[in-house]
């Protein structure tokens, strides 16, 4: 139930299992060759895609490394916990930050965006994050890089928990680059950060060289694209491997059905949530894809729910952070997630609330996600 | 036999594959807990050790993130390719760079960075490298370091090949900072970057705030210092598992038999080396227990070497990088290794040089390997 690392498939814990590759032999050339070939579907993108080995907060960390001089004015836009991270990145950095913070739970308006970047015509660089994991809330990219477009911003799109759960056509919204890490929706263990920077993003790198080293796109970009592709230092092998396995099993779904069937898998959880009496916290809509958080009834302890979860039921799930702590408990639905782990999740939830006290209906919830279900057929709620 | 990544024993591929634990749940604190308490053991160091998601180029390149600002003068000792890697790091990062490069296969002079410290006493910072795997010497670290305290310079030592195998008396010989990689003598797949830093080390960099997020060696500790030890960002879970049950196996093994093992396989290596009639690279002395580079016979193609090893053997050597390009090949001897690799080795070299047409007398090289061996006693060969 939380928010990642996600659970493994099967076939990726054996990946995982088998003999260590030694990373400049041919079989590690054909599997990272295949890796490579098989990144851009995520993203939607014919970019190639640089492989980190890193959490994805390194690969945001390279996104200010590659972009971002001390100095220069960016716009860094947070609703929640992930999206303060490009803030607190720019502090570290130096950067001269224009801070978009409408509050938590609230979605990135699109014409403030506009505004912001009218007043400040010398800002070539914004930050943004497609889910908000903290609360929820996935972001309307589509919109934001519209308007980073018109004013010709590089739009940097933290994607670490929603790509591959929430849509994100790169290429077709024009986003210039998008990050990631490989624990979330991609269903392998956390350890690779994956970036998909344009040619143009790419360019813009390039004229500010210097002040990077292990998260030189450029480097990475060379070692890529030889005719035997490698990376720069020794990459994660047995992560790389997981991967692999991972986007075989996306690309035999197909990639439009595992967006789909994250669609499905958060519209149930919705309508279960809303059944049992409970409201949806901030202001999620049809894109939250990825995660659900939950208002908690305040006539309960709130703070009590995770370690009841996860002591009584054993269910590891997420709590608010910051803020919101006791106010929300969050259901994940991103990665190797089917039909009856958001039953297991929503019942859980039941009878972990009504041990508290609150006024539950046990199997409301469930009955509710249940006929969603239903009405989808059976097919598109297999997990992958 | 080769550098590294190095082979996994068993124990360490079964954790692997163990379904993953969330990084904010009791499991991993327990975990993540006995990791941090094993750690120093291998770095001979009462420091807490930090772990970084990352391989052992990024532990160092926290090095100059945590250490070094543009302009600073810093001396970057380079005698083979990972050597190097500190004078690139040097020139990414803007430093005044004082270069010391005695050639490949050279030991550091001890005396000659006296010197440089001497004529530069506004170097507050020194970089060397304990194993260059390059070429197989083990630079001679406590003497260095030695030197470094009168100049009251703080070293940072790249153990990446070297910890674990090569002897490094961090604390006793007063290293201000080690890193290292969790893919060599760690028998861990690689992923992960380690850094032990003194306290003295982390003054210095907390003196110099900024300019660095994901590789803030301040903010690691103070999440590993928590009383659920935790990392400022999704750690590679899947890694630090496997990296317990390594250090497990070390424990178990005993840390000062472990590095009396690898001291064995590489006096039983150099001896089945010179007994086939063939010399050392370099200036390998005692303390080259990490590698054995192998000067190849003029008369035969060395480039040929790896390639016959490896499609004929099913052995993966390492031939020669950059300026030694098939002049040596490379044996290695660090991890999971035991007599009986090493026997495999110097047999399929054996062949494969008598294959390439050099006089070799079948057998000469393994039979002066197992009397090492032999005198040993059988004990002293079993791998961990």
């Amino acid at each position: 139930m939380t928010a990642g690392p996600t659970p493994l498939p099967p076939r990726v814990q054996a990946a995982l299992a088998e003999p260590i590759v030694y990373h400049r032999a041919p079989a590690f050339d054909a599997l990272f060759a295949r890796v490579l070939a098989r990144l851009p579907m995520v993203f939607q993108t014919s970019n190639d895609v640089i492989v980190l080995t890193c959490s994805g907060s390194g690969a945001m960390d390279s996104a200010f490394a590659n972009l971002v001089r001390p100095g220069q004015p960016v716009l860094a836009c947070a609703a929640g916990k992930f999206g303060e991270r490009w803030i607190e990145l720019g502090e570290a950095y130096g950067a001269d930050l224009v801070r978009y913070e409408p509050g938590w739970g609230t979605r990135l308006d699109p014409a403030v965006i506009d505004g912001l970047l009218t007043d400040r015509p010398e800002i070539k660089v914004a930050f943004a994050t497609l889910s908000e994991t903290s609360t929820g809330i996935v972001h309307d990219i589509e919109a934001i890089a519209a308007v980073a477009k018109q004013h010709d911003v590089i739009l940097v799109v933290d994607a670490v928990s929603g790509l591959g759960a929430a849509d994100l056509a790169q290429d077709a919204w024009g986003v210039d680059v998008v990050v990631t890490g490989s624990q979330k929706a991609l269903m392998t263990p956390p350890g690779l950060g994956l970036v998909s920077a344009s040619p143009r993003a790419l360019e813009f790198a390039a004229d500010q060289p210097g002040g990077r080293y292990y998260f030189d796109w450029a480097m990475a970009m060379k070692e890529q694209r030889k005719s035997s592709p490698a990376t720069p230092f020794t990459p994660a092998v047995s992560l790389i491997a997981a991967l692999d396995a991972a986007l075989a099993m996306i690309e035999e779904e197909g990639f439009a059905q595992t967006l789909a069937r994250h669609a499905l898998l958060a519209r149930a959880t919705r309508a279960g949530v809303l059944a049992m009496g409970l409201g949806l916290y901030g202001d999620p809509d049809e894109r939250a894809n990825v995660v659900t958080a939950v208002a908690l009834p305040e006539t309960i302890d709130g703070g009590k729910v995770p370690g009841i979860l996860r002591d009584t039921y054993g269910i590891t799930a997420n709590g608010g952070q910051g803020e919101l702590k006791g106010r929300i408990v969050r259901i994940a639905h991103c990665g190797y997630f089917g039909a009856f782990d958001i039953i297991t999740s929503l019942s859980g939830l039941e009878m972990t609330l009504a041990q508290l006290g609150a006024e539950i209906d046990l199997g409301a919830g469930v009955g509710a996600a249940s006929q969603i279900f239903l009405d989808a057929g059976v097919n598109a709620t297999a997990s992958a």
